[in-house]
């Protein structure tokens, strides 16, 4: 049975994570150290050399996942720095910028990178759908109360983790990177 | 068409792994910078991290190869400090050591690591045989000249690199890396 850890503080990433994890009998736990990200543009280099910094420290199995949310009538904003945004202007200020643009689209965007000791091996997960007109929902974390996924009336704020990770972008990514282990370890 | 570089100063190694390489239309140039190695008893490991801090500073796809000779009756020695046995003590030394030794059996072992944008793959290799009495032969480097490989009468110092090839741990490891490669960008 495959231990990894997950480098995050984020308990509601953490869950999510396991639960994914949990569908490929993959056991997965918190990191005993923080994780040191690099200044990038690009979601996908940050958990490449993220992953590859936290294997030198802790060496043993490591999942690094960094998201962001893409708004199509914002350039793409807050992209990368989400996390830093939702501490900042948070749903309110992304939600003001927003005002009377019909333009709702929007899409997450997850990049994970997994370093077994033999291997690293990375996959990106996307749902894309469109912002609420005003927040809704306590469940999920970070800007779930102001995102639909195509398809749903809800927000990830309202939904159960089980039903939020049949749709998400981080529960995707996951699910692709242990499926390139599986390809791997049959080769 | 791929274009790696292999973090070496050695350029009997970048012959080798560039004939290898040339079997998979993979092209294999020097990398512009110094191989950084962790010192370790396992060339698994310092493959595995150098390649990791090669990619740091370089940012493109980057090959590390790390080998050793194995001597059943020296309890593997030199083993991962092969480099520096053969520059201190070299071949004579060795073959001094196994003075009134019978048990002449020995392997090449070599671990390589590979990364590209998004994943890192690593691979072993190994070619059994014994140790010649005396240094035999100019081609090759390091102990090419006592190392004779099971089912040749010939020392690696006595063969063309083509038919090196065809036993060398090194383009073992090599080939296996690119077959992964192969079997996950199919995936």
């Amino acid at each position: 049975m495959l231990r990894i850890c997950l480098a995050t503080s984020n308990e509601h990433k953490l869950r999510e994570v396991r639960a994914v994890g949990g569908e490929f009998g993959v056991v997965v736990e918190q990191c005993p150290a923080p994780k040191i990200e690099i200044q990038s543009e690009s979601i996908e280099e940050i958990v490449l050399k993220s992953a590859m910094l936290a294997y030198f420290y802790l060496n043993k199995p490591v999942l690094v996942e960094d998201a962001g949310l893409y708004i199509n009538a914002l350039g793409g904003f807050p992209g990368p720095y989400s996390s830093y945004v939702y501490k900042t202007i948070g749903l309110n200020g992304v939600l003001k910028l927003l005002r009377e643009i019909p333009d709702r689209r929007a899409c997450f965007k997850s990049a994970v990178a997994l370093v077994l000791g033999d291997v690293l091996l990375t996959a990106t997960g996307e749902v894309c759908g469109y912002i609420a007109n005003e927040p809704r929902g306590t469940k999920g974390f970070g800007f779930d109360p102001i995102f639909i996924p195509n398809g749903e009336t809800r927000t990830f704020g309202e939904m159960e983790l089980e039903e939020k990770n049949k749709y998400s972008h981080r529960a995707i990514a996951v699910r692709r990177v242990l499926q390139k282990l599986l390809s791997l370890r049959s080769y």
